[in-house]
């Protein structure tokens, strides 16, 4: 394979927005090309990850539009989808391309405009990933799916509420110093444990919003990065993976684990050759605070049933041996669908290039990870970055 | 890059169909699996190529779903959509993955299921991969830029309603073999010439109908081929390339030469290290009877408007020395529009094996093409196999 890296990043604010889902995809993928000093260069292929542009907003066939209005015609335009991780798979298109020797630069552009239907329909159009004979029939929902693995991780792991409120605490902690976040603001346990309750034992602070945004990168080969000297800010890709589990949870082998994660987390780390010990910071899916617990385990960075202990000795702060959503996750970055995994991307590049913003840069690190979801509990990206 | 094969194909017919748009992609994918001998081989990732199926069908999240119901989890799943080239593009992406060394066994899967809402509604959902300010506002529709171009390449280059008829009749002489095909009937040019104008000059037999389908692939590494035993079956995947141009038609160069299959042809053609004059049989994007004549222009197998002589002088017949849609095209075969571009695959794969249906087998060919469009003119993916 080609030796692939990122070498520009952009994104717009996480929030409810007055823009289009043009304009955002616009705005980001703009910065990323000046980031990245090649909107002068020639694009070979611009890959577009979104969920559902067509009933968010009603606009579809974003990737040839995008070319076009992005303004990189002639070239190839592909649009990705994996649900919530659209962005991952994107980027995961877009170093295949440039691994295959397919391509030399490659635009990736993660975007979702959600405030354009009401929420109600939103989370219609967000619930259509669980199985429908299976789960939706019932009357299942993304929450309470999400809601009865936190209750059987307490049972079996005696997670207490107020432990489980350090996640969304630390995630606001982190948003409050990001100036994209959607939330900047802190929260105390006390607020997140006697929050609305959404689905026993889940509250409101538990689950992530729904919010407008894009973010973008720039993936090039090394030949690239010699012809237009960009090497100084070139990040390489170390490995990525990809991972899928039945589609319903009730037919899968265990709820306190994710074997879709433990799939994707396995062959990146394979094809990066490190291990979950080498991770210096990173990003993972926290769409709901115990998936934040989860995917520690998953991946490997804690034992079953361990990671609440890492957060509780503060060892996933920005200032921790391993930092973990620095920039405020999902939940307080926001989860525009299908940029969140670009943004995961974007902010781990930030991390290794040692520029993110105010007091959420991490110690020196190296090698960064993104993980993202793109059912419930499925559809799995891994992603290793480094910076040597 | 590693070297890319086609070791197993399949397909459901092509029409409108009771099958659940699950049910087709599963019977396709099955099919291809068997044809490959990988039944019980592991896939390392699913890609499914799909236009639109959250509005033409309701159910969305195809990747993740299908993982599960074709039987391939933990394989990675990506939704690939480039509009009608979906299936093109899902190729194309099936191609980097195993190009890039990311996967050795990839399914692809194209498929759409479009007769679940009423015509006029499918038409709306297709409509919308033109401009909207520039097109759709003012009440254009793809067939009436299809119309545009044929007036103008009529004027420039003399072709009169009977030739033009010639490409329809054609596509449903070869289509009247082909088993899977959505319309197995012969027409006549009297018939084509008299049937309703839809959008003058075009009628109705220039126009293709929408149809239910699916088509199904096996992309394999060479390491693949030769651990699974699956030599005798391989064809090699040449090139692929892929372009697009500016979204509405009015800022496009020329009406009657499409710039996007053009840089897509060049590339595909510079990847493969092969000309135009070495192709022996393709399988082109003809929904109007003139895009076959534009595409076959473009592509380079004939000058500026000459494409209708060979036409006229049986060169694009079977029988001929460049067989164009031998098993009845998009006119002829159907379009369901994600399916299309991988059922081309599979029929050039079908060709190169030396197994096409009925008399539809072209003389001793080694080197197929594929091209499909993915907007009005736009999105264009060109693919080039071999059987040496």
């Amino acid at each position: 394979m080609e030796p692939v890296n990122v070498v520009g990043v952009g994104m717009t604010p996480f929030g409810i927005l007055e823009d289009s889902i043009i304009e955002l995809a616009q705005k980001a993928a703009i910065e990323a090309l000046i980031d990245s000093c090649t909107i002068e260069s020639p694009i070979d292929h611009l890959i577009v990850g979104t969920q559902n542009p067509e009933e968010f907003t009603g606009q579809g066939h974003l990737s040839t539009l995008l070319a076009d209005y992005v303004g990189v015609v002639p070239a190839g335009a592909t649009r990705v989808e994996t649900g919530p991780s659209s962005g991952s798979s994107a980027f995961e298109s877009a170093v295949a391309l440039v691994g295959a020797g397919m391509a030399d630069l490659v635009l990736v552009i993660g975007v979702e405009k959600m405030s354009q239907v009401p929420r109600r329909t939103a989370s219609k159009i967000l619930a259509r990933m669980l199985s429908y004979e299976n789960e939706i029939l019932y009357g299942a929902t993304p929450t309470a799916l999400a809601a009865l693995i936190t209750r059987r991780y307490m049972h079996d792991f005696g997670l207490t509420r107020d432990e489980l409120s350090l996640i969304p605490v630390k995630a606001h902690r982190n948003g409050a110093k990001n100036p994209l976040a959607h939330f900047q603001k802190e929260v105390t346990v006390e607020k997140v444990s006697n929050s609305p309750i959404i689905a026993d034992p889940l509250r409101l602070y538990d689950c992530c919003a729904t919010s407008d945004g894009a973010a973008a990168a720039v993936v090039a080969s090394n030949k690239a990065v010699q012809e237009y000297g960009l090497s100084d800010a070139a990040i390489k890709v170390l490995g990525v993976g990809h991972g899928t589990d039945y589609i319903a949870v009730q037919h899968r082998s265990l709820l306190t684990s994710l074997n879709a994660t433990r799939i994707a987390a396995k062959n990146a780390f394979s094809m990066a050759g490190v291990r979950p010990d080498n991770i210096d910071v990173c990003e993972l899916h926290d769409a709901f605070s115990i998936l934040e617990l989860l995917n520690m385990e998953d991946i490997g960075l804690f034992e079953k049933g361990q990671a609440i202990t890492a957060v509780k000795d503060g060892t996933t702060e920005v200032s921790g041996a391993i930092p973990v959503n620095p920039t405020g996750g999902l939940k307080a970055r926001g989860h525009p669908t299908g940029a969140t995994g670009v943004a995961q991307i974007r902010d781990i590049v930030l991390q290794l290039r040692g520029m993110a913003p105010n007091d959420l840069q991490t110690a020196d690190p190296h090698i960064g990870l993104t993980h993202n979801i793109g059912g419930f509990g499925n559809n799995m990206v891994v992603t290793i970055l480094s910076n040597i």
